[in-house]
């Protein structure tokens, strides 16, 4: 695929955003050449950057014909749109308004609410993260504990967050649920079938991308 | 349509999310009954509609096999599939990751933002959102002014969010700016593209739903 190959991802290793770009990618064996952006550096805010992305967000996709593609799930989209095998949003108009419920819920109620117990209180998020208002996180630790006894209860009897088919709301969490060591948040023992699931989706080569 | 005829939606007249479906279907020209659901006497943490929906959340959308839909976003992804015409998720590949990239940036960076200002302040939302962080209200003043300057600056030369066809990206963008009316947040005079943009989209029948 010409078009694919000619395209460019502007990456952050170790950020949780460009991660779940390059698991949906290593699931549906797409590759492109990784541009790294240099958060600490403040390089997402240079003239460069922004000229391309105006959100100054990483990641962002760059296609041949110069046009930008910022946000995660829109970047998947493009992906699943131009190469829809195999399928990561859903099959079915039922399947798909699912997938794409769940990877809201572990997105609103998981992700950001790790981020900003993150964000919200490490020193080297204030240049980042302004102003960090230590007492938001705090609030969402709280937040994270309750969803993650919501996504056990969804995982009881389900090989993956919607059933037998791999999606884009297990990357979304398997993504949250790593993102949740930097804060140093519990998962806690209780919760089999979200360790279990865990375990498995880990265990799948895109864990490594 | 049977399918569609048979459905509900459990629906608040004067909240913002269940207003961006309403819209949708108006633009479609789907109807359904309408359930409505009392926040206020915390309805939506009844044991029957958390039986139907366990993220407590409105609005949901009932199928008439009992399946049930959360989250704005996938209620409306699910009429975009049964219904295509018109398109309100956008057309080819990059128009789609277009109109999910602009939805997604509105959602997170003005409606969601507005919503903090307002739920983190507002005595009447102190049983919905606990705790309430008054900082974080505050913290999300600065955001929502930022992010409107760059709404603005998008629809310089555009009829729409992404161009000249309306989208969901334009549902969002409506909902965030007429929420702003209850936290009393300006829309700043001197955005004169954002203003053509709110009056057209305000006058469209479906703007009323």
């Amino acid at each position: 695929m010409d078009r694919l190959s000619a395209m460019k991802l502007y990456d952050v290793t170790r950020a949780p955003n460009p991660r779940r770009v390059r698991i949906f990618m290593a699931e549906k064996g797409i590759s492109c050449p990784l541009v790294p952006v240099d958060l600490q550096a403040l390089e997402h805010k240079s003239e460069s950057f922004s000229a391309l992305n105006p959100g100054q967000r990483v990641p962002a996709l760059e296609l041949d014909d110069g046009t930008a593609i910022g946000e995660s799930i829109a970047i998947c989209r493009y992906f699943e749109e131009v190469q829809p095998a195999p399928p990561l949003f859903g099959t079915g108009a039922v399947g798909r308004a699912t997938v794409e419920m769940w990877q809201r819920r572990i997105e609103f109620e998981l992700l950001m609410p790790v981020a900003a117990v993150f964000r919200h209180a490490h020193p080297a998020m204030a240049a980042m993260e302004v102003p960090q208002v230590p007492a938001w996180s705090e609030a969402n630790r709280g937040k994270v504990q309750d969803f993650l006894v919501a996504l056990d209860a969804q995982l009881a009897g389900r090989t993956f967050v919607c059933g037998d088919a791999f999606s884009v709301a297990d990357i979304t969490g398997l993504v949250a649920v790593d993102f949740m060591r930097l804060p140093k948040l519990p998962v806690p023992e209780a919760l089999h079938d979200l360790r279990r699931w865990h375990a498995a989706v880990s265990a799948r080569p895109s864990a490594a991308a």
